[in-house]
Order: structure tokens, then sequence, then C-alpha cells
């Protein structure tokens, strides 16, 4: 367990921002040792949708996966963004290796069985290939995640970043001690929504519950949270969320999340 | 040198029609040893570009790469195209890895540099890593090159898939006997281009020297013809030209080609 491996999740805002994707991937290229970059969307599926004359259907915040959305976010995500950031990287010395779920077999999922809605080809992870990943590690290779995996029987499914982010982590700890990072636009977990400095630097389990409890924990943080607490629970070291500058600046403030 | 394998390549008009795509990567899958799929585009690019109000330019029967057609080929090749074709071997028991050539730094190029065109996006072809190529095969992986490689300076390129083939092919010759498959809509290289049936069974380099001279190949056949040569110049064992078919009957009429 002296491996140590970072898997660092980088969301929409930063991909949608040229200049600060480019001084993302410089900061993550420079990270020492073994380590895992999964990537969202962004709104380029969006506005390619529009493009094409494709309405998107959003059922509570999702958006809901047709056959020809599935088609765009295919093309956004492991085509577009995906290649020009393995591009970039390699451009920075950093052997980035792109994929998406079904390559190599690395990430299965099955199609989501909802009671009320059908969210489309929309896919729950169900498998990491842990073996696979650890094999291109070994070799160098820093895999580059679209979110985007495979029900094993040739349907792609799109599937939430933030899930594929902790799972992946979660597969890696047995053989290394896990820092996973979610860099998204604010500098951590606010104990106010809408005071920026107000980040919340530590949370543990019992925390946890008492903000649960509190109701002080903004909805759109609740997946999130679930995501750290699933991987830390599936023995991942210790969870970051915060600005993409946190990973290079260990002094940087953010929300440390541990069991 | 007791190790062979197949490079295969398809072109466009099976990429286009589902059921054609669906029963060569059947084929494909059941070949056994090692083997890498290298796959054009077809129409699906130029549908799209037009659904985008794009306006593709050509040249000679060549595509000019403007940045906004070079998004569609990334997304349409190495997203839509490459990863429904990676989730399909891979729901028939082949491990596919689909990959750009910037993915792991497999196929570098250059930016075309003509005296009076400007291709734009256009990359010609300048190293392949047969090292990266090998440690996957080694591992039990099927690579899967879509038609895009990179400059080492963080640029995508649109590259011929063709080219792509034989440069794989090419650099895997020392260690392996590689027979390289080009599958397209014909059943070979015609004697008369009108007569379907007229495949010339066998061409070396004297025949082929022959048919240059009385000006027997069609146009069409040219560059293909050359990509070959290239190819067993540099070790190739040999190389078919034929229907997809051909791969899995090795009866089926076709042309081969030796030095």
């Amino acid at each position: 367990m002296s491996n140590s491996i970072a898997v660092v999740k980088i969301g929409g805002n930063v991909i949608d921002d040229t200049q600060k994707l480019t001084a993302f991937l410089q900061d993550f290229a420079k990270l020492k040792g073994p380590k895992i970059l999964v990537h969202g969307g962004g709104k380029k599926s969006s506005q390619f949708s529009k493009e094409m004359g494709l309405t998107p259907t959003m059922h509570q915040g999702r958006r809901i996966t047709d056959a020809a959305t599935l088609d765009v976010v295919t093309m956004v995500y492991a085509g577009l963004i995906n290649k020009n950031m393995v591009a970039q990287l390699q451009s920075l010395g950093c052997n980035a290796l792109g994929m998406s779920g079904a390559d190599g077999n690395a990430i299965q999922s099955v199609k989501r069985n909802h009671p009320e809605i059908d969210f489309g080809f929309v896919g729950d992870v169900t498998k990491v290939d842990a073996g696979f990943i650890q094999t291109q590690l070994s070799h160098g290779i820093t895999p580059v995640f679209c979110a985007i995996t495979h029900n094993q029987e040739g349907q792609l499914l799109n599937t939430n970043a933030d899930t594929i982010a902790s799972e992946v982590a979660a597969s890696l700890s047995d053989s290394f001690e896990v820092v996973l990072h979610y860099c998204f636009e604010k500098k951590g977990v606010l104990q106010s929504v809408d005071d920026d400095d107000s980040v919340i630097p530590f949370i543990d389990s019992a925390s946890y519950k008492v903000m649960l409890n509190s109701g002080i924990i903004a909805d759109g943080m609740l997946p999130k949270l679930k995501n750290c607490f699933d991987a830390l629970n599936k023995g991942v070291h210790s969870v970051n969320i915060g600005l993409p500058r946190m990973i290079q600046n260990t002094s940087h403030i953010r929300t440390q999340i541990t069991l």
C-alpha cells in the first residue's frame, strides 16, 4: 500500500473554458506518480444537439438520453472532448490513453431501471476492471475516461462522471492508496451556499450525518457527497472537493473528506 | 517470426451499412490470434457536417479539413463509429480498445505541407509506436484505430485510413508475419473496371510495373496499391484486397499482393 494514485474528475465548467482547461491539463500533467483523469461533458453536447434540431429532455435535473442524444454525447464526450484532451496531455509529456468504459471492457454498466421514469440509454456502473487499468498504469499510461460505459451486449450507455470517478477510485483501493479529487467551480463544500468563502475544510462520517440531518447541504452537493462516501466506504483513502488548482497546490483551500 | 498477425482495414461502405458492419465484426471477432482493426469514416461525417451547416470542400477527391470539419470527423470517427464498434466487438468476446493516434502516442503525424493546396488539418504519418501496440496485443487487447492522428504538439489531424493500416502493419513486421487486409466494396483489383468478376488474383512487383505502364489500373486504386507496396517494401508479408468476408473464408476470391 505504499503506492499512491490520484483519480481526478473535472467537470463541464473547466471543459467549456479553453484557458481553464489548458491550465488544468498543465497541472494534471505535472502530477507525479500514477494518475487517472475522468471528465464530464460540458455544454458542447447540448450545443450540438440544438444545432442538429434535438430538444434536450430533462427530468429532475437529469438528462433523458434517447438514441439520438446518446449518439451526440458519444461523439462529444468520447470523440471531441476526450481526443483533444489526450492530444493536449501528450504535448505536455503525459502519455494519456483516452477511453470509454467499452474500451478494454474497463467499465461495465446496466441500463437504469427506474419504476416511474425511463431515463433512456443511461447506465449504472456494475463493474470496473481494475486489472486492465493497472496493466495500463504499469506501462506508464495515464487513462482518461469519458462518461460513456457499456452493457457488454453492444450497447453504449451515458453514465454519470462523478460515479465513474468514484467507482474507478474504489476499484483500485486494494492496490493503491487512492486520493480522489472532485474538481468543480467552487472552492469546496460550502457552509452557506451564497458565501463562496464558507468552505467546510473537513468532513467525516460523523459531521456528514449532522449536516444531512440539519439540511445544511445544498441539493446539488448531495449526490456528489454520496459518491465521496461510497468511494471511502470501498477503501479510498481520502476525497478532495474544490477548484482544479487544488491538485497541484496541496495547501490550497478545499474540502477534504474522510471516513 | 512464427507469430502471425492480421491488420484489417474496413472502409466507409461497410460502416454505413448496419447489417454489413455486424456481419464483418462477427467475422473479425472470430479471427484467431492477434489482430488490429483500422476503420475509415463513411458518409456519417458528411451527413453531420451538412446538418450543422458546413459545406464540405473537396480538392481532387480529397476533403479539405478546416477546423470545424476536424471537429466533426473527430466526433464521428473517434466517438460515434469507434465506440459503437468497440462495444459490438466486446459483445462478441473480442477485447477491443478503440484509439486515435494520440492515444498512447500510438501514431504521430505532421500537418501536410503541399506546395499549392492547403489541405487544412490533414496529417501524414511519421511514426507508429510498435512497442505500445505490442504491449496491448500481449495483454490480449485488440486495438481498433480510427483515422485521426496527432502531431505531438496538441493538434489532432485527419489522416487517410489506408495509410494508417499500411504504416501500422509495417511497424509490426519486425516482430510478426503481418497479413494486411484491405476490405472494400469490390471482390479485388479488377482487370476491367466495369466487370466485377474480372478480379486479378495475384499481383507482384513485376506485374504491378506492367499494369502501371499499361494504364490498366483505375485511378481510385492507385493510392491503395501504393499503400500495399509501401507496406510490402517495409516487411509486411502479404496484402489482400477484396470483400470483407475474405478475412474468414481463406478460399474467397480476392487480389493477393506480394513483392
